[in-house]
């Protein structure tokens, strides 16, 4: 079983991903909507979150965890791995090395809420990587309610984008790093935002499921032990139509979310 | 002592219209950052926040309480004045009120997040004062964090709000009620989009500071009983930086917040 954690339901973006690329994987997904978002709060505040999560998904039979939440893996990853025995993923680093792979002029952007932004996390981890590439990062702390509004292609959408994405066009980047896991709802309208033949758009929740699907395969030892009880699961710590319907915008079809 | 609450910093606007209108009160406020924001949650888990933040204020030797979180106020009045002796004020009754003072077309709007606007308490207490006028009511969920990010004279702002206030514009509204103490912040813009002869708009931070200094002067025995400590107390759950910028914009002066 495969724990799967975030903020609300942006992080079922990941869960789609894994299901799609990992069918015969069980998931086990929590998303502290009663808490949410977590992009405003306190680096404190996250942490204590991620490990309350990480305990439920445990609980509950998970055998491994994603943070898939860019807000709680900028703070808190480190924390949880040395705290729990889990193998624990991230969305942040495997979107890391896919830019680092990808970008040709060496100018990555990278977009998050302003917990992520702040962190500096993927700037850190990017120079770590290759200290001569350039990164330049936007705080987009509105892209989260815009999506829960439904506006997924309002006008108003697109000319909040434009501003928040002009300052990154104009460094010349060739690579942006989606870096929260409601963007890839929006990636339609930022693709066309930074122009399609110039920008390549890095999606975190598919490349997390990527290292996800590349570790179960270099560690069969550990593959053969993961259980498969019943149908995936979505636990909630809290419910409001706005989920449901966000929930269903990313699968494509209607998901059970059971409050605990 | 007065005990003020909310979802985060937006209830300072009460808070503030509470020290202009009666300087001479403690305030002791409590702003539930880590929880932030209450607008787009279920009425269970806002029930929930709320006796936990009267119980914070009362064991901090509040002798009243205002619930300066119009989510909070739609679903949680009753159940706290069942559940506790104290005195409890909100940000409803007394805008209610107002609004069906201010009236003439008899065609009053009413704008708040998602959770209060759902709740249907402003259309009905005001329908319950008098049956005959129309309330037109419309959520208005990225109001908060327009707020919160600051762009508070940006022409993004602007546009949302044509957005979501034409619909009310139409219906020949009269009186605007700001059910959300955020909103305050937006007066200007609001007025400006509405018409600044046609639509009178009404502040429920002023009207609540309004209703309580009825109550005080109407009250002298509890008036008597008010205790002074020291200076007014602002706590929170998590403190951010935005949080901080929010608080100074409100009070035009620096807030020291505790975290507690």
């Amino acid at each position: 079983m495969i724990g799967i954690f975030d903020s609300g339901v942006g992080g079922m973006t990941v869960a789609r991903a894994v299901e799609t690329l990992l069918p015969d994987l069980q998931i086990i997904y929590y998303g502290d909507l009663a808490r949410t978002p977590y992009g405003s709060k306190s680096p404190e505040t996250i942490i204590e979150y991620s490990i309350n999560n990480t305990e439920f998904l445990l609980s509950h039979g998970a055998q491994a965890i994603i943070i898939a939440c860019n807000s709680a893996a900028s703070v808190a990853s480190e924390i949880l791995r040395q705290k729990f025995d889990t193998p624990i993923f991230e969305v942040i680093s495997p979107a890391v090395n896919r830019a680092v792979a990808t970008t040709q002029s060496g100018n990555i952007g990278v977009i998050g809420t302003r917990a992520t932004i702040r962190s500096g996390i993927y700037t850190q981890k990017i120079k770590q990587k290759s200290p001569d590439l350039r990164v330049f990062s936007k705080a987009c702390p509105l892209l989260v309610p815009l999506v829960e509004e439904g506006w997924l292609n309002a006008r108003e959408t697109k000319m909040i984008l434009r501003k928040y994405l002009a300052p990154l066009k104009q460094k010349q980047i060739d690579t942006l790093v989606l870096g929260c896991t409601h963007y890839p709802l929006l990636k339609d309208l930022i693709q066309h935002r930074v122009g399609k033949n110039r920008i390549k758009l890095i999606d975190s929740s598919i490349e997390v499921a990527l290292t996800l699907q590349a570790y179960l395969d270099e560690n069969p030892d550990f593959s053969k032990t993961l259980q498969y009880e019943t149908a995936n699961k979505y636990f909630v710590s809290d419910i409001t139509k706005a989920a449901i319907n966000t929930a269903e915008k990313i699968f494509g079809r209607h998901i059970d979310l059971k409050k605990v």
